[in-house]
């Protein structure tokens, strides 16, 4: 704060700042792909050739046998048939006969397959359709007593065999340069004759984190302090340049020293091809490095408009280009991406990723600055015959959200935003056959789901369930759009005293849908360790010195207070803090945890989790809300076999507070009119009939 | 051949022969999971963990500001408007006052992105926001000559600041297991508070090549004698097994000795999750290792109905795994994806990989035979709207089919075959995106070809030429089915003396076309070096001691040699050798290197690259026809402007008898009845307009 700073100075767009850097390195001698080095075949696999590879020798490289069985000359064996056979003479060293083909009429010589044709041949006939004779022309039993073979039909010339350069002619484009070798390529290369191959020199970039709130990964098994932050960039961007065929160095954390960090830029810029920057996420380290940047060489940009991605730096020391990322760790990844990428694919000579793309329907609205590239995170699942697409958090300090995403949806500049329902174009970070094995639930948080999850992805290699958090209520209204296969769901009908019944009936009115019970769970007040401010119920909410911290609308949590405030009178504002939204039981329990609240509804399974106290005050189903066509599916069989798999069972009833009794419970919701409107069918037996 | 063979004895089929092997490693204990090791976090990529990652610690594990301003409370600042500003006094030791919070009625303290939020305050202001005062209640200038900072508008409560947990709550599922890491992984991981991974340990697969016949690659430098094969099966599996996260050793290739290959296999099994024992190309070594496995251990297949991979030989020694894998390239590298991949997914916990996929249609007939899963090599490209599928080579011994295929299509065992036009399911070694810039060339073989292939690949990174020689005739009819971009083709019409336009005209009616001169060339008769025989002309075809090697129906050097015999009045038969057919240049000039000819027709470059003789009989044309849709569309432009290209022609012009005055040049051929329907446009100028 003490020192003067223009916050993103030259605000440009993602083409012109690309457009900048490449001039900068044409002028610098550092655009075009980089020298080739010769490597042993052996060790080329991933790297990118340099150059054409020419076929040095033809393969096969000589006339081989393509059988196992006797060459011999297709006009000797003109007018062979069942009746009227041919008899040829057994040639070669390994005969009895001992003869070479020189001396006798019509030669056969046996030969195995890959064995070169004798020069004399033009054909192999198979083994199996010769007779052995021996001496006397008398059938032979095996080769070594035999002196000649008898043939039942004619042979075609070059029948059987293998000609030289039927794979490869010595001459012949085996690989173009450019092409990034596949094991089956080694292949190639080794057998039309090279014992190395020429590849691009793999980039070098060294990686410099900087800030001096950060602490290294190596560090981390003591608590950091309030203030310290881990650093994983450098390990997000090294993986990534090695996965895109650089060659990274992590370099050790430099703190906020402007002497410290020019030192370490200049010998990086020295020796590497590409120096990255990443400043932490204080404002204060970007400055330093676009300082250092324009003290050493030239400062060519800062801050594109993207997001996540803003305070992007370009610059050159030296002629060697120094990229300032950004400290938020979704804007250091997408950095990565949509910078780092694209450069190491110029210098490889290799085109520039392309993920694979895919159309999907945009299931809510999402609202975009104009001025900037948005590149937003999105889960997508096929919900029917549909691709849905479901925006993710957009904080750019939220990994866990690049982690969960299956793809990237791209908001350009001069677009206000996407409406609900709108086709969009993703980019996968998945392949696409993942999505088809994606079961997609959208609704109330539960710690359950979450080890349902961890099962399926340990029992279903390849199968994942994607959890969307927005509460039970909107877990109901995505299931009506055709969003998601489940929803999870605690919502109590007041009047009825029953659990999501009468809520489905609401929200999904005309469809069949089938409610498997998951879990009963403790619901209470999530209160700090030994519950020093002696809370005991409901009516402790009115204590003006209590800070409560709330869930988010549509939670079946929030209406679970909201009756009960209901019941008692108790008006919401008279409540501090009940304008505090947190999204998950967890969220609540670490707000309470941090200090910053003193109670807050959820369940016991979250206060254990953080080692708080606990005040029950009751319990409540929690059921997986499943239309019909879906519960049916192949698709959700494997996790709805789960319910009565022992060890999930064990694992769910482990968790403080969570009962499994009712767990694989299923009750069929049917439209009114139909027979059975609602019918319960307890665990393990058939799923409940129409 | 001295011993006795049984050959393919049990020939299974390919689910068969799996589950076989699954059983019989799971009465040995090998089926399921590896266990997991601990491995350094950014060590990590790529690998596959073997436990769900719970978070460690939250992320933050502190309240932050996201902003760079003043932590205020929000309470103090209710009440601020444009007109009537709140004034908070600065605490902190930065600023000039340098009270503490306590000593203050309403504070305010400067705060850094990532800083933690004091206990007393509950939002960030932006310093963008605030004006700053001094002690004199006038603007300041800077934070240090600050006491108090005044804001003109309220604050909302938790505004502008990250929760802790906002990330990751501690406790809550990071990653599930069964999860292959990408970069970000690895961020989350290390967010959480991870020091390590618990990931699957890699398969260990010992590669052991045998076969008498081999030489090793760091050989190749000397020319290998006919017989000896170069090994590079080793190659291949190895680059695979790593590619699949399986971790490989190549072992010392092994001769035909049964008591060196027992205990190479022996010593291999003692100490590997894995042994491949890849046999030469010959039945004889085959048969060593199936002796070998039955005798160590268990002889669980031998055979198995596929095709190219036939002689696949599974068992085990002790309890490890031995998979026979057969000699030819392609059954070796086919093997390694449809038998090692999957054994290796299933080890490392993570779905079988599955190639994206493509519905194209088959361009032509192709038969299957009954009995065996074939795998067909295709190429891929989109031609107009339409995915068309070219089937390839299909001997197991060609591994540069292998090289070029963009994708396999699957014949079921109980199939014949595949009908012209039918639609197929083809699993795409490349990406998909890769297929639109794809250009199909089908026709004629030129070498003027394969270096435009070149120079189109380094010049447009991404961009591919693919060529199918099927010669001159096959390009056009192609064309008329859709399945070409463009097609090569030297057809003369002998009555009008021009090059295509007639032929044109016959195969492509009604359709507007583009023909671009790409080369003129020498024809001539190919003969061994020194011209042994002295042959001068088209009259010595007739000599009978001289072995003609021809070119396949349909191309146009074929239909050359045709119409100067019918000049002269020579019967085919009258020339040995007519029916022997080669597909390209380079093969007839193989096949004359190698002795088994002694004269074909064909180009002198041909001639030139294997240091052959040639009899020049003239100057043909040859020419790119490429129908007009696609000549002006921006798929084939960065190729046609390789017609103007300097360093292109340059290097055309460097190949024997390559004249490249005409390269360029474009001649449009439309429907009768259309104004002007042959133009001829010089090189450099506009295509010919309609």
């Amino acid at each position: 704060m003490t020192k003067k700073r223009d916050v993103y100075l030259h605000d440009i767009s993602l083409e012109e700042a690309r457009s900048r850097f490449a001039a900068a390195l044409q002028a610098a001698g550092k655009w075009g792909p980089l020298p080739g080095e010769p490597v042993p075949v052996a060790e080329a696999a991933g790297r990118v050739t340099a150059e054409p590879v020419w076929a040095r020798l033809s393969a096969p490289h000589y006339h081989a046998s393509a059988m196992d069985g006797f060459a011999v000359r297709a006009r000797d064996t003109v007018g062979a048939t069942e009746t009227r056979p041919v008899t040829l003479d057994l040639v070669g060293p390994a005969t009895a006969a001992g003869r070479q083909a020189e001396d006798v009429a019509r030669p056969a010589g046996p030969v195995n397959t890959g064995h070169p044709l004798p020069p004399w041949a033009d054909a192999v006939v198979m083994v199996e359709n010769v007779q052995l004779l021996d001496a006397q022309s008398a059938p032979a039993s095996d080769l070594g007593g035999a002196t000649a073979i008898q043939l039942r039909a004619s042979v075609a010339r070059w029948q059987h065999i293998r000609s030289m350069g039927e794979d490869m002619v010595a001459t012949e484009l085996v690989l173009p340069a450019n092409h990034r070798l596949r094991p089956v390529d080694l292949g190639a290369i080794a057998g039309s004759g090279h014992r190395t191959v020429c590849v691009r020199r793999q980039p070098r970039v060294a990686i410099i984190p900087t800030g001096s709130e950060l602490v290294p990964t190596d560090d981390v098994e003591r608590v950091p302090m309030p203030g310290e932050i881990i650093e994983y960039n450098s390990i997000v961007l090294a993986a990534q340049v090695d996965e895109w065929g650089g060659s990274s160095d992590r370099w050790p954390i430099v703190g906020d020293d402007l002497d410290a960090l020019r030192s370490a830029v200049k010998e990086a810029a020295d020796s590497y091809d590409l120096v990255l920057v990443n400043a932490g996420s204080s404002a204060g380290t970007e400055d330093y490095t676009a300082a250092v940047i324009a003290e050493l060489g030239q400062l060519l940009v800062h801050g594109i408009a993207v997001r996540p991605g803003h305070p992007v730096i370009l610059g050159l020391v030296g002629t060697t280009p120094v990229i300032g990322v950004p400290g938020y760790p979704v804007s250091a990844a997408m950095t990565g991406e949509i910078l780092v990428e694209p450069l190491l694919a110029h210098w490889l000579g290799r085109p520039a990723l392309e993920r694979p793309r895919v159309e999907a329907t945009m299931t809510r609205q999402v609202l975009s600055p104009v001025g900037d590239d948005e590149f937003l995170r999105v889960t997508i699942g096929q919900v029917g015959d549909r691709m849905v697409a479901t925006p993710l958090g957009r904080g750019a300090g939220t990994i866990s959200t690049l982690v969960r995403a299956d793809g990237i949806v791209v908001i350009p500049r001069f677009s206000e935003g996407i409406a609900a329902g709108e086709r969009v174009d993703v980019r996968l970070y998945r392949d696409p056959g993942a999505l088809r094995r994606t079961i997609v639930a959208i609704g109330s948080h539960d710690l359950a789901l979450d080890l349902l999850a961890q099962f399926l992805a340990e029992r279903m290699p390849g199968m994942r369930l994607a959890s969307a958090n927005v509460g039970s209520l909107g877990g109901l209204v995505a299931l009506r759009r055709g969003e998601a296969h489940l929803a999870g769901s605690h919502l109590l009908d007041p009047e009825s005293g029953l659990y999501n019944i009468t809520y489905v009936r609401r929200y999904l009115p005309g469809e069949r849908v089938v409610l498997y019970t998951l879990v009963e769970r403790e619901q209470g007040f999530i209160v700090p360790a030994g519950n020093p401010a002696g809370i005991s119920g409901w009516d402790d909410l009115c204590r003006e010195e209590l800070r409560y911290v709330n869930r988010q609308r549509g939670a079946g949590t929030r209406m679970l207070l909201d009756y009960e405030l209901g019941l008692r009178s108790i008006a919401p504002d008279a409540i501090s803090g009940y304008d505090r939204q947190e999204y998950t039981h967890l969220a609540v329990a670490a707000a309470i945890a941090s200090g910053t609240a003193d109670l807050g509804l959820g369940i016991r399974a979250a206060a254990t989790a953080l080692e708080l106290g606990f005040v029950p005050l009751g319990v409540e189903r929690y059921d997986l809300v499943i239309p019909g066509a879906f519960a049916e599916s192949d698709l959700l069989r494997p996790l709805l076999d789960l319910l009565n798999d022992d060890a999930f069972r064990a694992q769910v009833a482990s968790l403080p507070g969570y009962l499994v009794d009712k767990m694989g419970e299923s009750t069929a919701v049917t439209p009114p009119g139909e027979r059975g409107q609602v019918s319960t069918v307890a665990r393990g037996g058939q799923a409940p009939a129409r």
